[in-house]
């Protein structure tokens, strides 16, 4: 699949900020990008290029501030960690540490969040796709499900049934939110494959409620990701205090309300804005709130936080392998699309800095594209950039990229997945080493006939 | 990155044909799909889902078109598999034994390519993001390099340099073609990564010519992947031997000459149309000849398919989980883009039949889409096609998924990436095991003080 997906010049994306805003656990220090007061020079160096740097201080001020803000407005708040948006145990383990639960898709994530110390009450098992074995794992772990259809309510409540114990779940609500974000994606969520629609979920709660194994203990929604605004959560808010209600009027007792993740960032420094933590949930939680007391009830609020937990602890640093004027201008790095997926499959913007030399005015420069070494035209990490003048051998970071990035790394064009790094307070540890030619090999088996 | 990409109903698409048509290696039985006349609900019983299941037979027939087609106009053709396409070892051994060279984009897959037997003069080391230790790579092992910039030509000598060795080297030139394909997709080649501008051509081989430890011997072009239609290729090879005639001038003397790959495949099932492996080398090999005619001389021309090579040899199985009628009708089935990418990625469209009971007709059926685990929306391997009834436990084959199938999965939402299986005659052997949450792990490391 090469050569394609050619992007124009986008005007909008030119013109840089200089210097670029950044989080507080970034600093320059004699033009070099320093990442927990370590310049990124001396990490790339010594572990070599491409590689994801986290700091791990900074996830924790972000957990924290979650804590601090759902909790000035009711007690009784849980933060489950979405393990999909990086998916290092080390992360997972982090956020063990301060008690946060996770939000799990599929067994591998369920098994390395309770490898990392993670409760089983607190996780949810998610996704609309499981099988047999992913319902058995729930129950044996005691891990509470959420259930996408009637279809998987009857199959886990037989898998219950069979292992001669009870599991408790939710339903995940489709609430037909029209989500606004990028031109490319979401027009409207009532098409989504995820959640069973309001106009159905009293009907599988009554289900639920009559099934032997299974008992209805939360409600779980979701509306999207990378969401910039505050109306679509309290909207969502809305609609799922109405679906409380109403089971509360049934006599189902809930424990969980599950109010999903979707907070964006902004990645655009200087550009966008993203709504702070505490304005999310000064949004939420409110809501939930007034339907709680007017019941006389009080279930714990979940949130799922992914993206805006994890993202700007984490920067990907690439070397400039070569500089190329055709009949536009290049700077070929070694991360491409195997490293870091989004551009080039969400056309995703990520704010780039030349590491080595943040002293550079990009305005002073020419307009580039930093392109990495896989074989597809769109293997492009930021189109149409003002940089300074780039040479072979510069260090490039990417910011931005604690979620989404790892996860969804791949071994194209035969190249070893690269390596993670977790710093504190100028400590280093490798949480993920570099794969070499022999992992890449080491699943492959000879067909005896060959 | 939840839930994005929502599809709208595709009119276009809902219009199945029935039977559909399907290549030689495939059969039916009692309903069953065969491949290599094995039933597939026996691999998948035996081996699991998700599945990849490739015929060897069908490359090798393929491969033998395409040495049938191109040695009826001139002798001295070679074909170099795109290892991109499909870089398990055992497709290269295959291709090898049959005296296929390779089109390798990286260290691993030059390490491979070797591994499986293909000579180091049958290589050629593409791409445009070349290391220091790629090049070191491909003069210890006397493999061609296709320069992409004049960056690397002098990168590449002063390594040859001070590895006291000469490299021979093509230059990779950008033609400027508008090639029609995908409207997403490729606007026109001018503004690609890829290759030198034609009117910088002659520059970078005269410096080659000067340069101490490089030998410019051949000369590589790459105009895009599924292509189907001949004029571009048509177009490519004159401009081609415009350069080639320029270079004879100046007195380089040329090896070889790559015309590269790109032919495209019918992944819509008599509904599309791909020309035929006679007809492009109809179109192109004697473009070529006639100059090579003219200057007196007899390089050998290098072709580099990848997916029109082994994209129809393969078929991904996949587990119906569950059936949901929601807002739409959902079939969730057990791989999802973190197995194949291409419907997520690219919108491609992939034929999908029900295995274990094709005699079902789809058009008696319901509009449905079969969409994976993976935590986004636009997770959708196939997007509204009429369906007969299908039912949670039945088998989905998803076909022409030989080519950027397995290559670019990834472990995202912590799922162990699946197996591989190769067939000949009866025969059946595992060629990549299955991942476990063992392999998740298997790379991280735990920081000291966690």
């Amino acid at each position: 699949m090469a050569e394609i997906n050619v992007q124009e010049v986008d005007m909008d994306t030119i013109q840089a900020v200089y210097p670029l805003p950044l989080p507080p656990h970034f600093s320059e220090k004699n033009g070099i990008l320093h990442i927990g007061n370590i310049p990124v020079t001396k990490l790339a160096e010594e572990f070599g290029t491409p590689l994801y740097v986290t700091d791990e201080t900074r996830i924790e001020a972000l957990y924290h501030e979650y804590i601090h803000a759902l909790s000035s407005h009711y007690p009784n708040c849980r933060v489950l960690y979405a393990a999909k948006a990086n998916g290092n145990i080390s992360i997972l383990r982090t956020l063990a540490a301060l008690g946060a639960g996770a939000d799990v898709f599929s067994a591998g994530e369920l098994m390395l969040a309770r490898d990392a110390g993670i409760r089983p009450e607190h996780l949810l098992f998610n996704g609309s796709s499981k099988t047999k074995e992913d319902h058995q794992l729930a129950v044996l772990h005691g891990v509470r499900v959420s259930l996408d259809s009637e279809d998987e309510l009857y199959q886990l409540n037989r898998v219950a049934e069979e292992m001669g114990k009870t599991v408790e779940v939710s339903f995940r609500v489709n609430p037909a939110i029209h989500v606004p974000t990028h031109p490319k994606i979401a027009t409207g969520l009532a098409t989504s494959k995820f959640g069973i629609p309001a106009e159905q979920i009293l009907s599988a709660y009554q289900k639920a409620h009559e099934a032997s194994h299974v008992i209805p203990v939360g409600i779980h929604c979701h509306i999207g990701s990378q969401i910039l605004e505050l109306e679509p959560f309290a909207e969502e808010a809305r609609v799922l205090m109405d679906i409380v209600s109403k089971l509360h009027d049934m006599g189902i007792k809930l424990k969980f309300v599950d109010l999903g993740g979707g907070l964006g960032v902004a990645y655009r420094h200087g550009v966008e804005q993203a709504p702070s933590i505490a304005a999310y949930a000064q949004a939420t939680i409110p809501v939930c709130k007034e339907t709680f007391k007017r019941l006389g009830i009080s279930p714990e609020i979940w949130i799922e936080p992914g993206r805006s937990l994890v993202c700007d602890s984490t920067i990907l640093l690439t070397r400039v392998n070569s500089v190329k004027h055709a009949h536009k201008r290049f700077i070929n790095v070694d991360a491409g699309f195997h490293t870091l997926l989004r551009p080039a499959m969400y056309d995703a913007y990520q704010e780039v800095v030349v590491a080595n030399r943040m002293d550079m005015d990009p305005n002073a420069g020419e307009v580039y594209s930093i392109t990495g070494p896989i074989c597809e035209s769109g293997d492009i990490l930021a189109a149409d950039r003002r940089m300074g003048a780039v040479q072979a051998g510069d260090l490039i970071a990417v910011l931005d990229t604690g979620a989404y990035g790892y996860a969804m790394a791949s071994q194209y064009n035969g190249r070893g997945r690269c390596a993670e790094l977790l710093v504190k307070d100028g400590a280093v540890a490798l949480i993920r080493r570099r794969e070499s030619i022999e992992d890449l090999l080491s699943t492959m088996r000879r067909p005896i006939w060959q």
